[in-house]
């Protein structure tokens, strides 16, 4: 995610009542980290082993929580933390089923997405929490 | 969904642990209402008022909440919760945005939608701590 | 998709260019037939065979178009074309990837879901073609 | 997307009937050029202009390419195509949907994101049309 576009969603956010103080780097490296997972996910859900269903899970979720930080004008922060919440949760799913195959490439890229990912909402809880 | 749809899901969720006593005539509402809650804040965001980020964010949350639930093989009880507690906080969400609005037509479907995703997404956690 | 989002959608195509004509039952079936076909095909992908990589392009493409339909305002006569295009397109991909698949229950309601979905393209492509 | 992702990817296609030749570069500038609009584009539908509607089907038809180039196993070079004219056409829609905005820095951003996709789904197109 370019600069001119986390421009963009700053000026918004200071407009937020409560989002002012919103660290836009952590959020950055969540949106990022989020995408990266959804890619991840998506190539690992085509290797047609039983990981399969969880990936695509996996998928929509960290693509539905990347969008919702796009469009923080329509978040609260309770609802953000419940987003939060589901999307380390999947990606936990995401490993646990992936964690047989360490045999397979993809499945390893996966889990290790899926690591950086739920690393990163958790971060966001945690500067959500500090700005509260 | 039709009944040839939720025959093929049902076989599947019988060789699930723990899912073989799933309620399906309540995932069934579920996914109904998540489909119906998603189409009814899709036409709302795009009326130009305030709530339209908001009800976008509770489509996309609906809408990955109902796939979850057509790829039940890929959820665990644990990552259900979670996502089906993000579905009720941000149709909560969508409702409060909405609620200045009661003058639009527009905006009154979409609570009663995001209203009846809430009730089923409870009715679905309700259903899953019994069979726990 | 119920009476009172027909009527809300009904009134925002009056007034655009070249949409006043559009049939709007056509269109609503076609919208059903997209939502069907995304979670038909989406179950099928959970059954771990060849074809579950088309099924899930296929989903995304029938919900993608669905969506398109639920915000007609930001659709063109072109752009709504090619869409309808893309979709064709890919249900007929899914209904080849299936094909094999004949003594599985869930690749024949997969492929009845995508003939219907581009049966229903199609009526929508003539319709906007009569309207032009 | 990285290195990894890609080398996962590219094993898949060198199996596939008519892929083998196809430019991996060109395809994963492709999927940057997808997501970087989807995010662009879902950005500037929260401006609560009257280009919103079209960003966000733009937004849609985006992710959904990106998507089908992520599972090249489930296209064919017929869907793969009418995917990049639809994304094509949808970008189209969005940059003269933005058009009467450039004093706004989001609308510009978008366009510029819409075009740089647009180029890069043509540059597919005739890398596929090369290889065929």
């Amino acid at each position: 995610m370019d600069a001119m576009m986390m421009d963009a969603m700053s000026k918004d956010m200071m407009s937020m009542p409560g989002m002012a103080s919103m660290d836009m780097a952590t959020m950055q490296e969540c949106m990022d980290a989020c995408a990266a997972a959804e890619q991840a996910t998506t190539i690992c859900a085509t290797q047609m082993m039983d990981c399969a269903p969880t990936c695509m899970n996996c998928a929509d979720m960290c693509h539905t929580t990347m969008r919702s930080m796009l469009r923080m004008q329509g978040m609260t922060a309770d609802s953000m933390m419940a987003m939060l919440d589901a999307c380390i949760a999947m990606c936990q799913a995401c490993m646990d089923a992936c964690a047989p195959h360490t045999d397979s490439d993809v499945c390893r890229m996966c889990m290790q997405a899926c690591q950086a990912c739920m690393d990163a909402c958790m971060a966001m809880k945690d500067k959500m929490t500090a700005a509260a």
